[in-house]
């Protein structure tokens, strides 16, 4: 646990992690947590995270990024982050911002994103998507009891309970499926209830979509862009993760995450670079 | 035509309509084409031309946008577009920008882009995606042979040549499917094959997807977020457009382009606000 945790026991694991401390009306700074890396890198969904709660700083009326649009230009590590915003465009009921984030002076993320509020959208819904069938959880493959020497190396594993659905984690054993589909279902670690916060940080905490096509290496996300479609009901979250369209040494990551509503709450498209392993 | 596309004679229509002027390191105008219109504002499509056309200005070794997202914070109009960009990381064979574009001081667009050289990708292809299976483009529907009161408002249609697949233009005839797509061939109405640039016009060039859902309003984009794959072969280009999670007043719509050679070289996703009507 890091300082951070220790100094905020009352919020949430991930509460803590992505707090934010505002020095002007544009520059704040966050304690980046090592612990959600995974083979060295922090994990960009915990990034989102960080990213989202600057601009609820910025934007109290308008506190959810209906659309948040990342480019990862470095990796992070853990430490201190320099973190400046820009009001683009103020509305009656959204905000655009822009938003950069810096380590040791060194640009790490640059974003954009339109902040609006879930609670008060319209409540109609005419989805035509369809949440992915899965086995209970339990009868799931739990992420956490994979081999240890994994583990290890992806700190990152123990914020999240993980359950995948045994038809998409055949790449565990050796026979990924070659479809470029992983399924199954996700929470917070510590409990907490999933938020709007949460479902941008479970958009990117899945094993990379390419191991289900055998290719293991690490996938550097270029750019990831998330909607945020209504807020969570508690439960699990659902969580489908795939691939379609795999040319010129990048992929496409699409991810749909359902709350325990049936509700269709976040979408997210990535563009990757393809591992070499 | 306007006064652009008469002094550059040389030039496409599309490459004069995206034309832009360099008065120093990071300062661009654009004179904004109203022949590129619909409904009274300037299409969403068109203008990411425009930006990808400051950026290859900022970026001769890596000419094509990779991945471009593109916030709308306002209806551009024709005329004088003032257009700033900011490098936010060089790297050997990729850059990533900010670019802001304004008319009379108001912000209409922000956004990011990374850069890189499509014709210098690697041509390994493990697309899993199907090209949507179309008639021949003289067996389509040609957009341009629309009532004429609809030609009249959106002059966009005639700076292409549309013909989309019948059984998906049911809303034509006040019939339609219900499913959320449209499919069809495009390509530039003066004959210029595609390239890298005017895929992305072609990304936002087709009427709205909601028409198939019988919601003939207009649907503003909040923002998209535009893939290019590879530089399209000459031809026809195939469109795939659909939807999937419509709710709280707002939905998403993926665009495919399939080039005559069969490969997926765009994808783009936006989320727009559900019309009214």
């Amino acid at each position: 646990m890091s300082q951070t945790n220790l100094r905020e026991s009352s919020l949430s694991e991930f509460e803590s992690a992505i707090a934010v401390t505002r020095h002007s009306e544009s520059a704040f700074t966050a304690e980046v947590d090592g612990d959600w890396s995974v083979a060295g890198a922090v994990n960009g969904g915990y990034l989102l995270g960080i990213i989202a709660q600057t601009l609820r700083l910025n934007s109290p009326n308008a506190p959810d990024p209906l659309v948040l649009s990342t480019y990862y230009v470095g990796p992070s590590q853990g430490g201190v982050a320099d973190i400046t915003t820009r009001m683009i465009r103020e509305g009656r009921s959204s905000a655009t911002f822009a938003v950069d984030l810096a380590q040791s002076g060194a640009p790490k993320i640059t974003a954009l994103a339109t902040m609006g509020n879930l609670a008060g959208l319209p409540e109609d819904v005419a989805t035509t998507a369809i949440p992915p069938e899965l086995p209970e959880p339990d009868q799931c493959i739990n992420v956490a009891e994979a081999p240890g020497d994994f583990v290890k190396s992806a700190p990152l594993i123990k914020r999240y309970d993980i359950r995948l659905d045994p038809d998409t984690a055949g790449f565990a054993a050796g026979r990924p499926s070659g479809r470029g589909l992983l399924q199954g279902w996700i929470r917070l670690a510590d409990g907490t209830e999933p938020d709007a916060l949460s479902l941008l940080a479970f958009l990117d905490a899945f094993p990379p979509v390419m191991f289900d096509l055998g290719h293991f290496g690490w996938a550097p996300t270029m750019e990831l862009t998330a909607h945020l479609r209504a807020v969570p009901a508690p439960g699990w979250i659902k969580v489908k993760l795939y691939t379609r369209n795999i040319a010129g040494g990048m992929f496409e990551e699409d991810c749909e995450l359902w709350d325990s509503a049936g509700r269709l709450v976040a979408q997210s498209r990535q563009l990757a670079r393809q591992p070499r392993g």
